[in-house]
Formats: structure tokens, C-alpha cells, sequence
């Protein structure tokens, strides 16, 4: 056996570090100084078993089972477990609940991790049409449609998920209609917040959720990969299903399963979430600020006007006209910002790109968009 | 919503730093150094997705696409995929290679994690009993008859899975045998090897193995959770299936798994894993002396002898008698030992324990030995 290990050998990366990231799924990944520090203390494997009686949702200390009450509360539902990210959080859900073969119904915005879970489910999915461009809103009554459409056929529907905030967009759905919709029908509501919780109030039984999955290092300032589940007591049953031949040990968690590091950082980053969902609406602030801003040189943000979340999606034609005449061609606007600091925008993209200022300082902002003034100024 | 932060804002833990641990499942997740530098670099959420390009497996910076092929040669088998831990990565193979209501065929001394992995991909579980006490070891003649048993009632075998080494006792099994056994009556095999590989040198091929999962937490010096899932490429498009929609991402990877820090650490403790499995003989060498010193003091060794793995279970009858007479009862060994800077023995517990000392030096087992026997000299 020959393996070269030196590449191993000085593994860094320079994001965040040294640069403004723009990547919005990073941006709200970002660890405070607590939770840091709390890296030391557990970065060893096994970290968060020192006391364990046989259940990582049962430790008291580090506080894991306080933790899970906690974030109960901060989502307003019953009964929280930890997962490994918002998939695994779907994944559960739809496995434990749903029969193979079931339909379930999810926005034309879902994530790609909403239908690879239906996937592995063994599920069938169909989803309900956004309105299309330029603002891809997902009208809750397209819901029914679909819905009464299935039961037409006698299709066994199993859940309605809808993606509180999609990736592409950045839209905030209606969820409350949405899972009253649901409720009505009496099919379960599942809804992704791994762009929403951790960012912005989000409260499960106004929004008429039976489940809300969450993801640490997406949106609650956590190492990654770690996330939340959260539901109402009447799934329990279900989801907590525990092991015939070991009792204590719940199927859907394999036993235990976020037993390390990442938990740690979720937990000791709570505070400063908790903090921060009540500073939201100044990210709101600063998201609008960018769009109204470069909107001026000739981006256009697509999804719903005004802003309600950090992540933007541009049409950039700009950019592109600019691309056609550099040698570096598409690669101009990635090299021209990073010659000022700034990442995350992807490498060689022109035509469209996504970005979020969420976390900066306005100063920071202020920074990032003269920037790319300056760019599109100098170089068209 | 009134949730009380303070607990979470000093996290805190004293094992490693201030106190010799003894839990067997956490002595081989220590982080050396250079890891525990990789993880200022690469705490934040998502950090190793700076340039996906939309699979984890094939990120080159950090070089985890290299990583997954330089840990299939080291286990010696095709191809590899990142996974949560090793329960995962048998859930993994579960779930892709057998159908609904297959039977697994396993040792008797299985984690519990394979039970639950079965149950969870529904599936029956049939085991292959040890001999009992006190060498509990694995037969894979034994193998032969459940599988004939099996077989002659006309059920569906779907996989084969023996525990390497399993976490009762600490018995290295004779894989080859096992795997030879199923390759002949034609099943796939897969060797749990949570508590061998990086612990001691695992040769999948060798053993007959198709799957073999790793834990990077328990035996890979990395932070939980984590682990690896290597296998035979006649499995690949199986395991490997991709999504319909997404044909980029693996469905039974929900697109990618351990997207973060956890990963990290195990690349970048890999050349320190490789290096201490050629220490493998030193560490069964000081598990041997540490059996040899305290049988003399009435502790008797489960399991086979004599060890060929760290991890040790012993009957200990004198401990018995000293908590019938002690005030604190069961719990005077925890705490005298804990005054000596010693911890990892489940509190409260005197018929039995498990313990290893693998990586500690030679003073360090030194130092245990003689504490251990201090407290039951001066008690008994
Ligand atoms: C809407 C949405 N859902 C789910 C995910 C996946 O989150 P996780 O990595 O926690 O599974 C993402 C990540 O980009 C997302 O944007
Ligand atoms: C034999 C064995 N298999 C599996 C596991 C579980 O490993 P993981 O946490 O990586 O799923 C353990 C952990 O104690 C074990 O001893």
C-alpha cells in the first residue's frame, strides 16, 4: 500500500478568515467566539458521552436534553431530537410516517434534499408550481389543486412539505395557509426551515407545522453537519419508535446520532442565535439596501420584491455583456473581487448569481457593494 | 418563550485534559495535534463546500476525493464513501442491497447499532450465538448452520455481517472465515470494523469482505460524528444509485453526508492513523500487561485470551465484595479512582467493567495498574 500523506498535512482554508464570504449557504454558519472556545473542550470523538445513560437526547451534561426543550420552545412545537442536518431531519420524517408508495406533495421550489429523502423513502413526489419568473412565489392554493387532484386518482398522499425559504430564491412562503391547507385535508405538514430557523422568528404551531427541520451549520451558527427535528407530540409514537431488542434505543436515530462536536457548537451558539433572530429585521434591511442598490448598475433580483430573506438571486446581464469582451471571460467577476476581498461568489457564473450580506456589518456591506460597482464601472 | 441561555454559555469538559480515561469507546477518538489544528481552519458550517461542485466525495480542496481513495487502499477494497459513523454506513448498505423483509445473518456479539440499522431498513435480524461464557467467541462454522437453517426454511438471506471486533468483549473474529463461508453459499458480507480499523490494520480483501464500515470517532482520532463505508465496486451501482431528478446526487447519501468539520479531522489525523496501526503489537502488549497485573488482584478477563485487542472486560468479583462493605457502595471504585486522576469506569458499577488503555504510555499504564490495585489493596 503506497499513499502519499503529506496533502494531509497542513489542511487550511481561507474563507472568513480573509475574506468577505458571500456564499449564502455559509453565511449563517458562521461560529461566535462561545462556541469556539466550546470547540476545545469537545473536539475529541465520542465528546458528548462522558455521561451518557443510553440516549444522546437523555444527556444532562453537556445539557443536550435541556437543549432539546429549549429549541421545542424556540420553535413552538412538542418534542425535538437532534439530527445530522435538515435531510436527515426530512429523511426521518418521511420514513417513519409515510408508506412506501405514498405520495408527497412539495413546493416546485423544494431543495434537492427534499426529493433524494423522498427518494430513499421509496416515496413519490409531485410538486406544486411556483409562478414561475421572475418572482417564483408558491401560491398556497396550488396546494389544494394538487391535492384534490391525487385524492381524484385515489392516490395515498403521506405528507405536504413546503420549504419555508427556498435555496434559489430566497423567498418566504406562506406556511401558515399552506399547513392549514394541510390540516384540513388532515394530512401531516412538514416544513423545511433550514434557510428560516436560526435566522428569523419562526413559530411551528402558527405556522401550522407538525414537523420543522432545522439545520445547524446552514443556519444556527453550528459546525457542520448537525441539525434539529422538532414535532408535535401525536408523531411520536412514530418517529421515536424504539428498538425491540434494545428498548431504549430509537430506530429513526439509529440510537444516537449527532454524538460529537457539532451538537456542541449548536448548543453553545444558542444564545447568540436566539440573540440574533431578534436583530432579523435589520438583515432584512441590509438585503433590501443591496438589491435597491444594484439594481442601479443593472442587476435584477428575481424572486418576491422587496426582500424578505438575506439570500439574493440576481440576473445579471451585465456581467454577462462583460464576460463576452474579457479574456478572462466568465472568470472576470470572480477574479476581480477576490483581488478585493470578497469570495463566495461561484467561479465563472455571469448570467446569474446568488449572494447573501447576512451578518455583516453595514460598514462591511457598504464595502461589498462598492465593490462590485466597481468592477461592473471599470470593466464595461 | 422564556428560556434560561446561562447553561450554555461556559461548556465545559474534563476528560483528556485533566484525567486519564479509560472508556474503551473514546481512548481511540483522541485528536492529536495536527487535527486539532485543522479545526481552527474549518469550524464553520459548510466549510468544506468552498468548491463543491455538487458532491461532497469529489471535493478536491480539501482533498477529500483523494482521502476516499487513499482509505480504500488502506482498508483495501474499491471504493469509498464518507459517511456519519459506522451505524450509518450499515444502514447504508441495508437499505441499498437487501429488500424489505430480507434476513441478515449476524454474530451474537453485535452493536446494538446493527440491530437498529436492520430494523430500521426492516429487516430481520438472525444471530449466530458465541460460545458463552467466558470466551464468547464466534464460531464461523456456526455461520454455515444459521445460513443451511435459513436456507432450508426458504427465507431470503440478504447480507452476512460479523462484528471485526466487537464491543463486549474486544474478540478480533475470524472474518476470513465468515467471508469465505458467505462468499460460497453466495452472500454479501460485510465486517463491522467500528472498533479495528485505525486501530489495528484491516485488509478487506484479504478477509473476504465486501462492505466494511469504520467509525471515525471511535477508532480514527477524529470528531464525532463521523466514519467511512468502503466496499466492492460489483456494489457500486447500488449503493451508489442516483437521484432521478438530481442525477448528480446519491440517494442513499441524501447528496452528501459529512459536510463539515468531522471529516476534516479524520483527513487530517489520517497520517497519524496510519502510523499507529503499525504500533498495533505495542498496544496489545501493554492490554496483556495490564490483564496479567490485575487478574493477580482477583480481576478475571472475559472474552478470549489471551487479548488481541484493547479493549478488556473484566469480572470483578473483589470489587463486589469491597461495595457490599463500602458506605458508597458501587460507587467507591469510581471515586477512588477519580481522586487518582483515573476516569471512563461506568459509575456504580462493581461485577463487572471495561476498559482499555490503548495509546496511553507505558508510565501511564504503569500508573493505572498501580492505582487500580492501591484501591483494592487498601479497601478489601
Ligand atoms: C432549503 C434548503 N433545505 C435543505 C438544505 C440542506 O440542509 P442540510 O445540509 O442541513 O441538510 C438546504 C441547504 O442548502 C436548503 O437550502
Ligand atoms: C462494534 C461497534 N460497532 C458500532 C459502533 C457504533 O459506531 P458509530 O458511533 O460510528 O456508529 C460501536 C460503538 O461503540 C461498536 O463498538
Amino acid at each position: 500500500m503506497k499513499i502519499n500523506l503529506d496533502k494531509y498535512k497542513n489542511l487550511t482554508r481561507n474563507f472568513e478568515r480573509e475574506i468577505i464570504n458571500l456564499n449564502p449557504i455559509q453565511r449563517g454558519g458562521i461560529l461566535p467566539v462561545e462556541a469556539k472556545k466550546a470547540v476545545y473542550e469537545f473536539w475529541d470523538g465520542y465528546s458528548v458521552c462522558d455521561y451518557c445513560g443510553g440516549r444522546l437526547d437523555q444527556v444532562s451534561t453537556p445539557p443536550i436534553c435541556e437543549f432539546l426543550e429549549d429549541f421545542s420552545k424556540f420553535v413552538n412545537l412538542d418534542i425535538s431530537r437532534p439530527t445530522h442536518g435538515a435531510r436527515e431531519g426530512k429523511f426521518i420524517v418521511m420514513h417513519s410516517i409515510c408508506n412506501e408508495g405514498d405520495y408527497v406533495v412539495v413546493d416546485g421550489n423544494a431543495h434537492y434534499t427534499t426529493y433524494v429523502s423522498a427518494e430513499r423513502s421509496r416515496l413519490n413526489v409531485v410538486d406544486v408550481e411556483s409562478d414561475g419568473y421572475p418572482t417564483f412565489r408558491i401560491n398556497p392554493e396550488k396546494y389544494k389543486e394538487v391535492i384534490d387532484n391525487l385524492e381524484d386518482k385515489g392516490k395515498n398522499i403521506g405528507l405536504i412539505l413546503l420549504t419555508h425559504v427556498d435555496g434559489n430564491f430566497g423567498n418566504v412562503e406562506d406556511a401558515k395557509k399552506v399547513g392549514k391547507i394541510a390540516k384540513e385535508k388532515g394530512y401531516p405538514f412538514l416544513l423545511n426551515c433550514a434557510y428560516s430557523v436560526g435566522r428569523m422568528p419562526v413559530d411551528g404551531k402558527k405556522l401550522n407545522a407538525d414537523f420543522i427541520v432545522a439545520s445547524g451549520h446552514k443556519s444556527m451558527s453550528a459546525s457542520g453537519p448537525c441539525g434539529l427535528l422538532a414535532f408535535k407530540e401525536e408523531f411520536a409514537e412514530k418517529i421515536l419508535k424504539t428498538s425491540e431488542k434494545f428498548p431504549i434505543k430509537e430506530i429513526e436515530m439509529l440510537g444516537c446520532t449527532s454524538r460529537g462536536l457539532p451538537i456542541v457548537t449548536l448548543m453553545a451558539s444558542f444564545p447568540h442565535v436566539v440573540e440574533r433572530v431578534k436583530r432579523w429585521d435589520e438583515e432584512v434591511k441590509k438585503t433590501r439596501y443591496v438589491v435597491d442598490e444594484l439594481e442601479k448598475i443593472g442587476f435584477k433580483q428575481l424572486g418576491v420584491k422587496p426582500k424578505e430573506h438575506d439570500l439574493i438571486k440576481f440576473e445579471t446581464p451585465v456581467l454577462d455583456e462583460i464576460a463576452k469582451k474579457d479574456k478572462r471571460r466568465g472568470f472576470f467577476f470572480y477574479e476581480e473581487l477576490k483581488k478585493r476581498g470578497i469570495g463566495g461568489i461561484r467561479r465563472g457564473v455571469t448570467k446569474e448569481i446568488k449572494m447573501s450580506v447576512y451578518g455583516l456589518t453595514w460598514e462591511q456591506v457598504e464595502y461589498v457593494v462598492n465593490a462590485i460597482k466597481g468592477v461592473v464601472e471599470t470593466h464595461k
